[in-house]
């Protein structure tokens, strides 16, 4: 991953590339595929700064229509069909071609492009924002993942004393969306484990909370989003006692 | 296939569907698929009297966005993931949703179920006016495909010393679309693989071309096919000689 989905952390993907590289000069067959989903339109993705062979990207992320995405292939690099059929896209994808939704991807990617960096620093405010407005209405939290080569989107934080699950559908009866993990987990009640891939003990892997800032954001949601987050974790953090009784 | 894409033959699948409920009762282990894509929003379509555990149908033959399809599964009907990834559709299909492709899609479902019946007549005119008027005006050629059991917006035809592409292209450069086999296809020169299943010699299924009529199809469209088609196919009749003997 060029950056993990929950918590925002940039991976030094280049290092791979360059050891791919030294590997195949040495003689060995190898290629590099990563995952851009998270970082396409946020920061830049250059797929010759990486060295990848292969990168993925998907278009809801960048405020095109869900179930677009694209798969980035350097000349030279050959893929086994896993989706037979036709013979319309040389043979390595069956079916008919979504061109509503792959119009609207270039759309999106052309438009996240030219917004980068002004966006960027948009996000990134919000988030600071957040996470100062934090320190001064919250205790017993902590960060997740690296404070430094992150994106400027993504803000994960674990909640002692609480469920991030109670804490999710808390938000959302105040019209706040957050996330407990990614929502190809949706369902699921185990604790992410990206949360848990970072060392944190259970109690901080269950409160784990993904704060992911955005393109229809404004300052005055994260404002609300101040107002309303110590109200929701007190609320729980005097309900959880009670609970942890009442299952006896 | 519950309607061939290319003739547009209806096959009688009830009997594939009486079959293997027989062979079930015998204690054989076995499942029924039907693509339905071709038939659905054409002809009525129902799983129960199929007698089918899957069918499958897709967006764009009834003017839902491209790249959308449905999977009918019967109750009871265990799949294999084609497709790894995340557990949100119940470990069947990974991937983001396509929410508005599918949203499309179901609306599109119920527009074609509701005119049915008002659109299959109309479309059968237009292909009757069609068919009427070729053996007015045009000799050598031969219909392909069951004459009763059929769908109504199809009408395939095979024109003797013509090569369909030639006239496909002729076509298009008039502004009328046609097609020489399936999309699936496209690209390929080989004789549709479906007029060779009918037995045809080589001459017949290399001039063989589909015509399709549809929702956005109006009678004046139907009458200029006609003036049209008569002169392109002189035009290729007169230069194809010439071209063979260009080729020696």
């Amino acid at each position: 991953m060029h950056a993990n989905n929950e918590i925002g952390t940039i991976q030094p993907v280049e290092e791979i590339g360059r050891i791919v590289k030294q590997l195949r000069a040495n003689g060995q067959k190898i290629w590099f595929h990563t995952d851009a989903v998270q970082s396409f339109g946020k920061i830049p993705v250059n797929v010759e700064d990486i060295g990848c062979d292969l990168l993925s990207i998907s278009g809801h992320k960048i405020y095109a229509p869900k179930g677009i995405g694209a798969l980035y292939i350097r000349r030279g690099t050959r893929l086994h069909s896993q989706n037979l059929g036709g013979r319309q896209e040389r043979g390595v994808r069956g079916g008919t071609e979504a061109v509503p939704s792959i119009v609207a991807l270039g759309a999106a990617a052309e438009l996240a492009g030219s917004e980068l960096s002004v966006e960027a620093n948009r996000l990134g405010q919000f988030r600071d924002r957040f996470e100062n407005g934090l320190a001064e209405r919250v205790d017993d939290y902590e960060f997740n993942g690296d404070r430094r080569s992150r994106l400027p989107n993504i803000s994960n934080v674990s909640f002692r004393r609480i469920e991030g699950e109670g804490l999710l559908i808390n938000l959302d009866m105040q019209g706040i969306a957050v996330s407990t993990g990614s929502a190809c987990s949706s369902g699921s009640l185990e604790p992410s484990p990206v949360i848990r891939a970072l060392g944190r003990e259970d109690e901080l892997a269950r409160g784990a909370i993904r704060f992911s800032f955005g393109r229809m954001n404004n300052e005055a949601e994260i404002d609300r989003l101040l107002d309303q987050l110590p109200k929701s974790i007190d609320t729980l953090r005097r309900l959880a006692p009670r609970a942890r009784s009442n299952a006896k």
